[in-house]
């Protein structure tokens, strides 16, 4: 007999500790059924691409854009709409760029390509030298002052196309573009031109920010295509020399207001603890922004349609979050932070959408294990609607240090395949996002949103 | 010191009946690399879709396919390339079609349509004739012969948007196209019209087959694209009354001798225990079979490269099937069974890969409970390319029956969220195919053959 009340006492335990599972499973259905077949997440896109399109930092359209999602939040229901102002940098390319390779025998080749984000210009006489080609920081350095000064620097560093995430591949190469203009600066480089981050071998320049530093001159910088990269680094390997000529118009302008924009549902319970979840507003200027980052901004301001649609009534205060200026200074998700610490706000769980609007595959979580461990029991859940793993990893570039206030972070992690066919390019337009894809990621950000609010961290 | 003893002899046979999965993993490893870095499957793609085109059963193209992927298996390495004659079905779209429906002011509004795969034509005068929605078989049967008898039937089916697996959507709503046409004719219908059946709401209409019985007669039947399935269905809402007129050009054709392409790597231990990795060669005349299904067909060529390419010697005979006339009979995989039955082949395993060149998901397996056990097994040694599981359920439409011979059967099961909108129509073209999503469906299906192989089943 004894044993029989010892098993139903531990059959309450496991009732009472273990998450509903029956009725969350329910209650995530309705969201999923909602924005499957009610959602806005596209048409929310489609005007951000379409009728607003490029969003930079400082821009006109990076204004109406703000407008545009100020209204959008408000139909979506947030009880609170309001913009956080905040400075950004405001970089311009100017006149299209131009620039060619020209061998011994005087043939020039005309390149595909794109003035680097935050780079200085080259003047309208446009800078010509001798190319020299790296494959790797070290091969600079071995290279020095020697090899490279009054020299144009082009840098071939590949994504490494066996890495399944192509993330990782974009980290490791990604470095040429981040940080390969400010380091030939230092041998005494006149310019430089990097392989275009891209997993595909096609005509699109990608651009992308590049960072400078004080300490050495600032250096003209261009991405190239990677068709471009390959046929000249083929080109060299027959030892064929090449000089080259860029031209590019672009400029850094004195910093100039924006805003973050801030669409709340206040927390029944708990309105002073906040679960935040964003995207970027502000997209290069080559394409339309529709995977960087409309589909992250689109899909959190459903993320408030559908809690509302769904009739929950979420126990922390939710807000969705377009951060402004992520792609060439970070000054919005600055601006948030600052201004959480400083109303000593109390954040319970952030999740940023920057990878993409692609199938769903799961998120990454920053937290202790404890908290990883938690978040992992709620995989089950969302199984239904794609996400495959809950694991330790990143977050995203705006919200990455709001564990400062508290957060628990979290990433949204999208099939990454396609991801750098488009990323910083003029492919980066709405055709290429799937409008089930896109809606999936909405469904599995409010499911993990309505469990967190649910039964907290 | 008892127990010591017995925890190393059960490691030992740990050891032994485990798959070793440290060496499994270094060699998947080394299939993934050379796939992604040397993989031919894109190429081929682009010459199947770019170079040939659609291949309809009967067509020249289907046979210039025939040829081309017979050059392809030689040149990844088969052993051993042969056809396999079959006669298969020869339908003709004819010249393009045309249709509107007409309001009672007289108004025309023209659609986005195309017959039926092996539909009867219209003949040149076309038919003309009331129209009458129907949103399922339930209610086709509630109008009965009074309400349908000369009239032409709407199917208006759309694919259920909430379900995850589009499969599904596409089974259940796929009734209207494959037995609408018969089932109205029981009634007496003149003609039927489907809506397309398509995830995505756009102008391109759907093909597919149809299947007329032998009981009544055969009515011609067109697809409309979504957007003119929802205008209609919302004018009808309003009381809006249409006649429809549509003229077709198809027609039924003799059988013509086709072929099934099969390469072969001989076993070196079992050579006559097959294993089986195929796709279907015959694709819908609209698009370039890109997707559906070059994808799979390339991807089967590939295992066969990446076998070889990586050094492995199989136990048993590999063999890439592509399989002629799957969409529109069944012909290729009917004669691949027969002769499998008539040869008493020993069947061991068999994948198809027919659901598009998507980012792999996993598998599913026809088989018993302990043999899915088994190879549920695998799913960590493929998690790092995609595979996130391997369980019960279907395979595909050529090996369905191979089961007959023996075999277990495996479908391979990519991310299903973007194929209803290219399936069956125009859109189904070389660029909606991802290099990387179509390498890494390679990746997995080599892979899983490589375990099979070694391990057996």
């Amino acid at each position: 007999m004894m044993r029989k009340y010892i098993f139903v006492f531990g059959a309450l335990i496991g009732v009472l500790n273990l998450p509903a599972q029956v009725n969350d499973s329910v209650m995530i259905k309705k969201i999923a059924d909602d924005i499957m077949l009610n959602g806005k997440a596209y048409d929310n896109l489609y005007y951000l691409c379409k009728k607003i399109g490029a969003r930079l930092s400082g821009s006109a359209n990076a204004q109406k854009a703000v407008e545009a999602t100020a209204r959008m939040l408000k139909e979506a229901g947030a009880d609170t709409v309001y913009l956080q102002p905040c400075m950004v940098p405001h970089w311009i390319r100017g006149a299209k760029e131009t620039g060619y390779v020209q061998s011994a025998n005087g043939k020039k080749y005309n390149l595909k390509l794109c003035a680097l984000g935050n780079s200085v210009g080259t003047g309208a006489q446009g800078i010509a030298a001798p190319l020299v080609q790296v494959q790797s920081f070290d091969e600079l350095d071995r290279l020095g002052a020697a090899g490279v000064k009054g020299k144009i620097v082009f840098f071939n560093m590949p994504m490494n196309p066996t890495y399944f995430e192509t993330f990782r591949a974009y980290g490791e190469s990604g470095r040429s573009r981040v940080f390969g203009p400010a380091k030939a600066a230092q041998y005494g480089a006149v310019a430089v031109m990097v392989r275009s981050l891209a997993s595909n071998v096609d005509d699109y320049p990608h651009t992308g920010v590049t960072v400078y530093t004080d300490t050495f001159s600032k250096i003209p910088a261009v991405a190239i295509s990677t068709n471009n990269a390959e046929w000249i680094s083929s080109q060299l390997n027959k030892k064929i020399a090449f000089t080259a000529y860029l031209q590019t118009n672009c400029a850094m302008l004195p910093d100039v207001l924006s805003y973050n924009v801030v669409g709340e549902i206040r927390g029944s319970q708990l309105p002073h603890a906040y679960i935040t979840v964003g995207g970027h507003l502000d997209s290069w200027d080559l394409g339309e922004g529709a995977h960087d980052d409309g589909a992250g901004c689109v899909q959190s301001i459903e993320v408030i349609r559908a809690i509302k649609a769904s009739g929950l009534v979420p126990r922390h205060t939710i807000r969705a979050v377009m951060f402004m200026n992520e792609e060439n200074g970070g000054r919005g998700g600055d601006k948030y932070l600052e201004l959480a610490l400083a109303g000593k706000e109390k954040h319970v769980f952030a999740i940023e959408s920057d990878e993409g609007g692609f199938t769903p595959r799961g998120f990454t979580i920053t937290a202790s294990d404890s908290q990883v461990a938690r978040l992992q029991q709620y995989t089950s859940l969302l199984s239904n609607y794609g996400t495959s793993f809950i694991k330790k990893g990143g977050s995203g570039a705006d919200i990455n240090e709001l564990d400062k206030a508290g957060a628990v972070l979290a990433g949204f992690s999208p099939d990454p395949q396609r991801y750098f066919d488009v990323h910083h390019a003029a492919a980066d337009v709405f055709e290429a996002v799937s409008k089930r894809e896109l809606q999936l990621g909405a469904v599995n950000m409010t499911a993990l949103i309505y469990l967190v609010d649910k039964y907290g961290l």
